[in-house]
């Protein structure tokens, strides 16, 4: 956690906060509860004993703790970040003819399509994230810059893929590379999201193939990310879609609002009401073990530690959330919202 | 709207914000869609040309625009408030245990009870308003206080009224009153209501009779309020519980989060999602035509126009809170967050 | 089982026929499996140890063994009879308007009401049966025919039970009883038939008053008869309508098909579809511990056993419905179909 | 219609009854409602003129009478034939740990399949067809018998198809063929087939590959038959599983009447409560225009015609069925029933 970065806080304040994001990672490292994911050999999701935790503002700072440099695949927490960049390329009115940004409430209707237009109902599920993938607009992306040539990826693929990257990288402010071996592995076991694709495609909510959309999906969800890559997106959604340290435009404010918003109501799931709640900070899991958090116009917030609840989120991280939460006063619905700053700096005297 | 009241700016600022709270009104009172609410001879209910809107600010600052003195029913805005009273009373975890906190999400299966063991999904649908109703805790008030002595009122159902009153009252910073008419007469037709309840009777999630319940929630939907008396309600949950006005803490500050957070997942029915993405303001409309909105730390909005659309909430009531979230920036994901302060000393000199 | 009855058979053949019908009610009672209805108070539903079976011919030939002459309560058995008297009294054309006729599948949706419409799917459950209840034409029936006067039981009330146990003596061949008090007890608690006459109600499927309607119904589950009885009527829908022994036509042709049809694709809940393919007489149980099979143009069935399976179903007697169709062929779809006689003259040599 | 065939009666009576078939089919074909299948570039079933009639008697005996030499495909008609044959392949039992015989009520659920098992609820619709067809015991099938290799037929396709080809051929009593290029064709689009084999594969009721299974499903439904072909395969299910003609044993008693149980409650869909009461005999239709029913000890029926109604069944099919049902008095609940050759031998007679 001692690499050099842009903005990165050296001095004392920083050490402090550090060491209590080192705390809040011991303590609840000790909670060996939940299982790995099964099926998914992917880098950082096959060693329980992997654990980080990153926080970035949205004035540039930030801070890491753990395994803050290990590489993971970013799986569903990609969702609302194409979300925002399809937000961009094609406009909300159209993506909200074909995919909706209501809560799927139950899970007892498997696919989440909402009935009469079999419209997703909304962009955190797979249904929807399959078609949100599908929107983004390829032009100008020459599929060389999408990664190898292989038998299952069509030139569409490709493009898209090299389209998704170019948003994703800018997000993190670095250069991200996607696990193409994970990838094109994945791919060929998905039968859940290839049911739903062909679904889709009955209900002419999905403009290309099926197969085509779950491959290239799939290169989505296997983009290989750290915690701080995280922190640093989050941070980006917190700072109106501007990067706190590239400075660079990365999505537009509309996008992003529209975003967070999606991520308050639909984010987590079925529990998604009830982390609004007890947490109280607009999130997104994914089945590798990462979690990523926003508070709006304040920061970004990462954890991954690989071991999963029944539901599929990362044990240690709804912890870790739940911790930083109620230290940092950092629930949406709290009526106090100190400057970040503040928080931080009265760090150091807590009891912690 | 000129009455006098505690803390009322008279002054010119006073007067600049509630000329701009009158041409949001005139402009949207322009739109004469949408049809008065079926069975309901309530008073304000029955009249289209009604309305008002009325905003009260965490620092005790209110301001009103129209018939903000004209008295409706509260109907289902006395959900969340009940519902924050209820936590104080008998204490999150006992109320977890019967309501849920989650989206219903489609509306197929018309009461929304959780598979198995029939929970109500949420405290903001109806379901879960009859079971929360009968979890107040009425120790220490008097049949009495609670209204008049009639055939269908049991000595428990004037008791849990007395004190539903006594909060109500207290969030609203004045003495309410219930039309109690008007709550025998809608209470003997409430077919869907008496539905409701005698389901959670059989799933054992109901406490007393169900008509009992019915009739007990009929009071409270009953109350009589103005867009005043709701600003302020709303204002008190924006201040962490705490009356902005009379000091009162009329709930906990860990009940009005928890109040705040399941508004805004599931405040507006089956369009939550797009409301938060779109006006961005936790929210709770009545049939009577009322809604009332909640900036967390911020200020209480409350829009009063008898005209229904579709879903049930009153079309320029809508349109109104649109517009004051864009005109004021008033987005729960807005990266930057003005004082409402500077917010509104900015307004004289906008171009409404 | 020694009573003298109309056209009984009292040479070698009966013998025969009864001392078979013994050895299935003794070889099936030895499992002692299932549980007694809960809340149900009635006549020979407390009892473990009672079981009858018994067997009436489309000629008008009946047998019977065991505790023939017991008393039980009709319950859900009531639900086809009372359709086809209903579709007598309204016809067919007004009945579909208001109840469906299709299978309900699943019990998820616990109302089974028809999307949009509110319709019940069918009228072999509750709600369907609770419509149809308050279909009957009362007319020319006094109140003081219909039982004693008390304050949950309107005239309506009164005339319609008036009007049920005529058409039910009718399909007995003799003068049926209600046991008035278990049908005032049971309604006091039945909070899901007052929650589905309610949301009924709320559909417009449901003419006069819920609580009258459930009210009625409780008359109607009430009526005592005995094993005997219910093959009876059995037979008198499996020789269309016409009573085999007293020769009254005691529903049309088209309404005993019709019943007999509903019977077979929903009879028996969500277990109909396995009834039909495993045993292959339409058939329908009743809480009480009873089922009644019909098998047109030749005979009806009938057992008593109170212990129940998790569905409510006899156990004892779905192990004689299936020994029965298995030693005696009476499966709808067995392309041989031997006249019942011919099948019974060959018991006594059979080894049962 | 003048072809030779075994047994087919030439005499007076032949002429009378192929009269009154062809006057039958004349009064519904002028029904010109409805529309064509979309997407189904299938012998017969572009052509809205066509239009046939056959009965087959479990005798032996069969009728025609209109284009009943015209080649269509078996489309969903194949779906209890083939679960006849599984049934006698691999035992019920097994089948019915991965398909249900229950109805599927409403259509709500685009899948039909049990909550938590996965299980198709029943046979009779598309998902329970697949994994039956993959059930299919193709042991001592050469690839090389089960048609054209080309890339999207696996050996184990080939072998299902060359198993399926012999067992379907049995029951038509000559040798069928497939519409290799069709099933070709319609294997590329048929998203929805696909997304219900992803999804059973998820649940792990689908033994192989979804893809195989999707495309073996095409080859079993392009089977090309005439209404004569399907007649005999109807009377053969009609004959207790033994073709009337050939004297082939095609499949077990058994396995026959567990197929028309299941064709009675779920044949028709949605719609098999209100078939089941209305005509009263256990069928399947398909997309191509056909219809083919049993009733069960009597006979076999089958329409053609193509122009179908808004769930899928033809327009023409259907009323032919319900003026046969009337005019021959064939419902499956009617008391008396008069052996077919009286039925038909006083039809000339009949004022038609």
């Amino acid at each position: 956690m001692a690499r050099s970065r842009v903005n990165r806080q050296q001095d004392e304040e920083s050490s402090a906060v550090e060491r209590y994001l080192g705390q809040v990672l011991q303590h609840c490292g000790e909670d060996t509860s939940g299982h790995l994911a099964r099926d998914l050999p992917a880098p950082g999701s096959t060693d329980p004993a992997l654990h980080a935790l990153a926080l970035a503002t949205s004035d540039g700072d930030e801070y890491g703790a753990g395994d803050d440099d290990q590489l993971f695949t970013l799986q569903s927490i990609s969702k609302p970040l194409v979300y925002a960049l399809a937000i961009d390329d094609v406009g909300l009115d159209r993506i909200n003819r074909v995919v909706g940004q209501e809560p799927s409430g139950e899970a007892f209707n498997e696919l989440s399509l909402e009935g009469g237009t079999g419209r997703p109902l909304n962009p955190m599920i797979n249904a929807g994230a399959i078609v949100i993938h599908q929107l983004l607009d390829d032009h100008g992306y020459g599929p060389e810059q999408g990664g190898p040539q292989d038998s299952s990826r069509t030139e569409n693929t490709r493009r898209r893929t090299a389209r998704l990257l170019e948003g994703l990288s800018a997000f993190a402010g670095r250069r991200l590379q996607v696990d193409w071996e994970l990838a094109e592995a994945g791919y060929r076991q998905d039968y859940r999201n290839l049911a739903i694709a062909n679904m889709l495609k009955t209900h002419q909510v999905l403009a290309f193939d099926p197969q085509e959309a779950v491959r290239g999906y799939s290169d989505q969800c296997s983009v290989l990310v750290t915690v701080q890559d995280i922190a640093r997106m989050a941070a980006t959604l917190a700072n109106n879609g501007l990067h706190p340290q590239t400075g660079q435009r990365v999505v537009s404010e509309h996008a992003a609002r529209q975003t967070l918003s999606v991520m308050a109501t639909c984010g987590m799931y079925d529990g998604s009401g009830r982390w609004l709640a007890q947490i109280g900070i607009p999130a997104k899991s994914g089945v590798s073990g990462g979690i990523m958090g926003v508070l709006p116009g304040r920061l970004g917030l990462a954890s991954f530690a690989p071991r999963l609840d029944e539901e599929g989120n990362s044990v240690q991280g709804v912890e870790m959330f739940q911790r930083l939460s109620r230290d940092l006063g950092l629930h949406l619905m709290a009526s106090e919202r100190r400057a970040v700053t503040e928080t931080l700096e009265d760090l150091p005297q807590q009891n912690v």
